[in-house]
């Protein structure tokens, strides 16, 4: 039995209900998409829950759980998937904390808890000033995230977080950081020890100096929260004795493969995940990552954006393209290759958000079992042999398709 | 209500992939089956994972889990279950180890690890002189496996698979077998006196006489590893309440039903599992044995066989043989019974073994729900109202069918 490779195609947030515009049809139910088709046409196909029926998944949560890892085990606090949102290398055991810039006078009474919604570059010169900072062996990185907030990872031995959070919420105090338990207290020192530094640090900065001149408040410390331990997880490659990559051009789906120990595969910026991504060249990327890996996950961003705009004949165009994408694939088609495509969640443009809906699923190899699901859409899929499965399958049933499964009993 | 018997009929292996014989067809797709498809037509159809979506079951393991019974939890080691393959009476408690007859010298250092692969009926002859020894109020049995092959059962009190293998592996001097545990010390003592025993009755055993005349390595003892432990399982008939049997022709199921608690319902050779398996008369044995039984688990092997023969005409003509005797079924119906028809697990004939792929599965009985599926066949039963389901929800289901079930709540 010949081993296959693998390539599953996560097209972002593509799954959608009735829209208005498009005469009540789905993105997909409108477009006519004979590529994708042929995958369905010629494989199996049916729906799946990303993570559970009616769990509105976010596409963290929703790729690990694609990946075969429990997002309910994995998925411990904002801290650390914030910290891969904003591109940071998160590894397994660091601690990351969710932070806001405020102001506080010299008491530690907090003035502003957004300091006056500081926002890039402000944000961006002030990190220049924290980041990298060591204390007792502990290196403390942090990196700006949208407006006034920001995310401080920290890493080295005897991280816990098992902490309680710096900021108030409705007091108006600065909390110092406790232990919840034994195992938290020197987590807490060192992160009450950042924000002294922090406060040292940031309060005569010069862009602070300017806001100060500006009658702005300053963004004189960081206040961070929800801390979490990014888990200690089984590489991907080892758990399914694989080379794995990724093809993505977001930040954040690359940083969940990369802390799963899949490669990122480097990327042209013409398919690098916007609206006008050139999902043809990403996708000769993943066809040439095969030839080096055994198992490449895509993810296309571009439905998901046009779901986030809530505009549906946007969205419809995305089809168009994602269809000319798998005619390239279709065309290009190596022997011997699994293909999965499926979605990390849908993004109704109804709704301008993520849904708990299941979303479409066809599984393709040569000799595959033939159903009688004939179209790429959420009602179309549902024919399928497949039924409903759920993300954490996934990975499970494409091994089973490309003969990489050991037999369990005889 | 009237409670209903239950009639699981399980065509092994009968699943399928795409067939390039059969113009890319499985064989179920194939052939038409028009009493398999009455069960269907009048009856709720779906599909079923044996074990999960894409686990590559055992006969064994997909077995138990038909019956009820998580494999994840029941399936302890290979050597109960090699010895259940065998057709050995296992029960649980006993712990059973796989043997390999080998070849060494008076200080044990080991000469040809498989005996030149012998193979019966000289390990037969051998067996003869092993099987039934007792070592402090441990009982004994050997049984004789493919080639070179044996296994052996202890039976007793204080008996525990926590030992180590007698196996060196790259080694060459035969291990003594050692407890992992303090648990294990007792049965590490018991397996290195019965090999002791082994190497004093096998080395002038009079077929070894023989083999050293011709030059052969002789077969002088019986090296050990892969201890299991049969766990203690509630019987079958206590969990459901109901009377049990299996009508099947092979050991390995045989075996596992009677551990389960099922007895072993007695059937004329000619139905005995073959190819060539007279399966109208087991079908006849099945609602005989109903008449007695409130539960049958009735096996039929011929299309694992073809399949692993990667005989895609020799399968689908199992399948019209199948289809008479669900026509013989169909005739002879008795009121109030609940009848499922699946499989244990795929055998694509273009793999040769078994496959992840989920299986058709239908229930009939009297004022069903009928569905939408029209056809016993992969993608026939994915159109049916049972959806996707999992083997060990089967006994479940017919038990609702049968008005077996307690209300959980009022």
């Amino acid at each position: 039995m010949t081993e296959k490779k693998i390539l599953i195609i996560v097209m972002d947030g593509l799954g959608d209900r009735a829209c208005e515009e498009l005469r009540g049809l789905t993105p997909l139910q409108y477009i006519r998409t004979p590529n994708l088709d042929w995958f369905v046409d010629h494989g199996s196909a049916g729906l799946c829950d990303p993570i559970a029926p009616g769990i509105r998944a976010g596409s963290d949560t929703a790729h690990l759980a694609i990946l075969g890892y429990d997002p309910y085990r994995v998925y411990t606090g904002r801290g650390p998937f914030e910290a891969i949102g904003v591109g940071m290398d998160v590894q397994p055991g660091d601690v990351a904390l969710r932070c806001n810039f405020a102001t506080v006078d010299d008491d530690l009474e907090i003035l502003d808890r957004r300091a006056g919604r500081i926002r890039a570059p402000e944000t961006t010169e002030l990190v220049e000033a924290l980041d990298g900072i060591e204390i007792d062996g502990i290196e403390c990185y942090v990196k700006e995230s949208t407006e006034h907030r920001a995310v401080l990872l920290l890493r080295g031995d005897g991280l816990s977080a098992e902490i309680t959070d710096a900021d108030p919420g409705a007091g108006t105090h600065l909390m110092l950081v406790e232990g919840k338990s034994e195992e938290g207290e020197f987590t807490a020192d060192i992160v009450n020890r950042f924000m002294e530094e922090c406060y040292n640090r940031l309060k005569n900065h010069p862009t602070n100096r300017k806001r100060l001149a500006a009658g702005l408040p300053p963004a004189n410390i960081l206040v961070p929260r929800g801390a979490g331990e990014f888990p200690m997880i089984k590489p991907f490659t080892e758990r399914y004795g694989m080379s794995a990559c990724c093809v993505a051009g977001v930040g954040m789906i690359k940083g969940i493969c990369k802390a799963c120990g899949l490669d990122i595969y480097p990327i042209p910026p013409a398919c690098n995940g916007g609206l006008d991504s050139d999902l043809e060249m990403k996708a000769a990327c993943a066809l040439e990552a095969l030839s080096e890996y055994d198992f490449v996950l895509m993810n296309c961003k571009a439905p998901d954006i046009a779901g986030h705009d809530m505009d549906a004949r946007s969205k419809a165009e995305v089809v168009k393209k994602l269809d000319a994408m798998m005619g390239y694939i279709r065309s290009n088609l190596p022997d011997d290759l699994v293909v999965a495509i499926t979605c990390d969640h849908c993004t109704p443009c109804s709704l301008g958000d993520h849904s708990g809906d299941p979303v479409p699923i066809a599984f393709y190899t040569q000799g595959c079992v033939r159903d009688e699901a004939r179209e790429f859409s959420e009602s179309g899929c549902s024919r399928g042999f497949i039924g409903r499965i759920r993300g954490m399958d996934i990975v499970q049933i494409c091994l089973d398709m490309a003969n990489r499964t050991e037999k369990f009993g005889s």
